[in-house]
């Protein structure tokens, strides 16, 4: 940490600063420039403490950090990329793992058909919403334990694991139970409490992007989730909330090189959020693989115009099919295959 | 919703958007300009259906939306002003509350000491933090439970209502126990799990706007909480994300301005959290004040360098006896009290 | 556009919102909901109008498009996909240009160096900057005059077409005389004094999308250019300035499709100034010719080391050879040459 | 300036910064952490050298700043608050200076009989625009010299200061000659070419921030501003650009209480511009005022119905009168006059 006093602070203020950081049990060393004193603060333990602790002293002008906030994360603590399996699937491995099926489970006819359909055009894992979290209490908000036991019944008929949102403490063991992935969404990023309790679990989570999270509040989020242990932490970009309103959230593409060079967790795309209209999934879905992303997570629907939720940003069977066909050459493009 | 159909739409698609919206029970009326066909979808329930049903259809360019998404908490479903009453302290009403206190109970003497200055010097609620969702999992946590019990002793002792934060579901009955006003944080604004079981409450809530949430989204959220018949709902701005980097959150007051006007609910303002430190909280409150809030969160520590938790943007005892000394004849300016 | 009348307008202020709207020569259409009127105004011209002009009107709640602001820029307007010839070269055509060289041109020297290498591996036209707006008065501001020179020089020794950036009206001539595409900078895109001025000139123009533009904004000012019948206009997508900082820019690359539906103008993109840093260039520039770009803009050093400016996002020689050859196959997958 | 080393950087990555920083003629001290090495480089002049200089070399993970970018405009370099004075009205003095008038002069009654309505209710300087830029080609884009004219009379007559905005290099004398306040819109505020004409002059300059600018761009142009002497540079926020869509900009008022504690320089807001609608405009000039703001920017206009630009969020006569009435109690709460 390098904390930078004002120009006319006094010796004493320096002082103050230097017992401080030693008192918490920091190197200290001193710079003294013609205009202005610098003090560095050194040592691994410096990212987890708040710059609150000196911004707050007398004299001094500001603070700023060396160590970056989340330690379990970064690639520093874990030089190795970390591949997740789940169920055999790797996740973050040399496959692009391609995440498919209908925003929210409606019915479990349904869901088999576009369960069996995304399988045979090459998805790897079969998504389906149980709990839905929606903006408005008057819309549809999901099929939730009938749903989680459909999920369950078409993986084992299919033999595909699937995915699904879990939103909270309450429900945590029985969408274990049921899902092979748990998905925390992005109003649920920065929901500690959720986090703690699933940081005990022994089961793959994905974390979802928060909608106006930093990659760095982001990857302190997942240090929530290995706090405990668990090392099974897969990350979802989809899209962050700017002032651009032709679509629904502006996908943050450069995420993916940075999650890359900062740390060692897998990284998967969600373009049906972000785009929010599905003529713009395909274009998105292909720039995700060509960034790097270890997968996608793609809403199909057999008939988005009657999808109970997000209808519009849903592909249907045909123009998902397509999709896959397409980003197979841009998958073997990066080195990779789908 | 007014349902713009593509340059080249054909008649049939035209008539299918038509069947849509008449078979959810609205009235349909066409409009035939020369270069484009517009439906407009009338009737009182349209805030509440997603636009994206009639977005899918073919032929469809765009959806807006003419009814609000939200409702209940609309100023339309409810003109006169909404005050609620917390054991006699009336938030949304001419007096300007205040509403002070530490952002972590971190001991009971020390909350003691805290509240009776800040009651001293005019602040009508005491706040508190017991559960602290904190960024990274290596910060202080809160003392829970315990604070819990110390807040609820300072009422007891002033005579003062006190205010803390609900992270969980699973510790809403318990802090609803020993707290008059349940704080839903900014990070759990669309937790829409919680704010379903606070519904259920009869309870004073008092919901941040979430860090990326339009005012809409923000009363949409509200409207979650007055779904079940709570009406004791106090909105409180406490910045918004943004580009500037100089501050901690953008404070933007201009959410006073249109709350005031398209909703019935009381909008207090944070401009601690806003601010993230104390050089700047003054000016804030003071124009949160001019600008028609009715009433301030200020977090105040009695020595802000040994502050657990924000220290930063803590107030100090002179600080706050200064500033609240400083916002009375601004409240007068605009006729009312503090 | 859509007039929505408040819940308790009167009949007289209907009627004023149609006279007004009459007399500006559109066709009116009301619709009488149960709870509100809303007034269709129609006409191709309303795009080009003001909201403003009736949402000032009494009893008016709210005026929402539905023509687009941008009409010449609009693919209503022109249907087939623009190309634009470059001396030979064609922006829009099914070959993916690649546009490369310095930020800034530092001396001839080194600018026919990094001409001729980028030429090697495959790059289309030149880049090099001779007016350089930066952020700070103290930082290098470019060769000016001698940096045009220059330009003029390597294009006719190498037969490669250059562009440089235009940062006034009074260099515009010059500028045009020595090169091949003028560039519209980010901070300039809404600069109308500078765009009116181009658009009376027949040479192609490079428009970066300004920090904070929205697509319809940007495809607004291009209407400038193009409004006295230049339609050589090339539009370059460069980041958006978000919350987000880990990188300097946020890539947006939703605008690829977005403009593609929307657009008859071709559009790049350049990876350098959104990444800030030469590590995220090659996952951003793969990204967007997956995602469908026209070409791509680059910076290249012969020594990034010692560039006077931007030197952190510059490629050196072999790591642009590199990119150049993983580019290929990307845009051979997506239907492409490079 | 902070330089941190990868943990893995070599003792000769270390060396080649220190040699480079040396070079520069900058002060180095090294600390040698357990993990990580940073290199402090000292000396005032390193605000204006790029951090990239030093990111760019091999072995460096990252480079913060210590002192600002900024230099000119900061309290470091000149700790007195400048008044500037137009023509006996003092800006950033005791009195708060309020400028009104309508967006756009239409002709040369309607201006005088604004000038003087505006006038009568205490507003110090009169402002119109001559060059308006507009967003679309197809908008009224001004009077341009007629109305400069027009302004030029209009301040014999009634003996008032007026400001109007300079969008060329072109025109700035002959603006000077009838204008005492040349005002630099939101869209040129990094317009260089522009800054460093306007810098030359002796000339009250209206610096308008940008709607993406940080407040460290803001005054980082400011810089250019008083390069070459000129010090009568008044600042004016005018809200910023983010996700809410309930108004045109979000008003960071937080940016007053920064200006005042990093800059020496007067700092106006404008109401209007942000809030996009009359009905928010007066709770945002009231908090404007209590935030102490050292002046304001208000659109007045006869009849805002007929007003050819931005009648929106054009104040008529009773109100602009009301709201004056209601301003000066909180000037004076503040302690000063209006």
């Amino acid at each position: 940490m390098i904390v930078e006093m004002a120009k006319n602070a006094s010796r004493e203020q320096v002082d103050h600063v230097v017992e401080r950081a030693e008192f918490l049990g920091f190197e200290v060393q001193l710079n003294f420039g013609t205009e202005k004193t610098v003090v560095a603060i050194l040592g691994s333990e410096t990212g987890k403490t708040s710059t609150d602790i000196f911004a707050v002293l007398p004299g001094v002008e500001s603070v700023s950090r060396v160590m970056k906030p989340y330690k379990l994360a970064s690639r520093e603590f874990n030089p190795r990329s970390t591949v997740v399996n789940v169920r055999g699937v790797e996740i973050g491995g040399p496959r692009v793992v391609v995440i498919a099926g209908p925003c929210a489970v409606e019915n479990e006819q349904r869901l088999m058909d576009t369960a069996s359909a995304v399988k045979a055009c090459g998805a790897a894992v079969v998504r389906g919403g149980a709990f839905k979290p929606r903006t408005s209490p008057f819309s549809f908000q999901g099929l939730e334990k009938d749903a989680l036991k459909m999920l369950s019944r078409v993986r084992t008929k299919l033999g595909i694991p699937v995915v699904t949102e879990v939103v909270d403490i309450e429900n945590i063991l029985i969408v274990a139970k049921h899902a092979d992935i748990l998905q925390v969404g992005a109003r649920n990023m920065q929901n500690f409490a959720l986090l703690k309790e699933l940081s005990k679990l022994n089961h793959p989570i994905l974390l979802k992007r928060g909608l106006s999270a930093t990659v760095t509040e982001w990857l302190t989020a997942a240090d929530y989730l290995l706090a405990e242990g668990n090392n099974q932490v897969i990350l979802c970009e989809r899209g962050i909330r700017t002032f651009e309103d032709s679509v629904r959230f502006s996908m943050d593409l450069s995420s993916i090189g940075v999650i890359k060079r900062f740390s060692h967790l897998p990284v998967i795309v969600d373009p049906s959020h972000a785009a929010g209209h599905s003529a713009f999934v395909p274009s998105l879905a292909k720039a995700a693989v060509a960034a790097g992303a270890d997968g996608l997570l793609i809403e199909v629907h057999p008939n988005p115009e009657e999808a109970l939720v997000d209808g519009l940003q849903s592909l249907n069977f045909p123009t998902f099919e397509k999709l896959m066909a397409e980003l197979k050459p841009i998958a073997e493009a990066v080195g990779r295959s789908i």
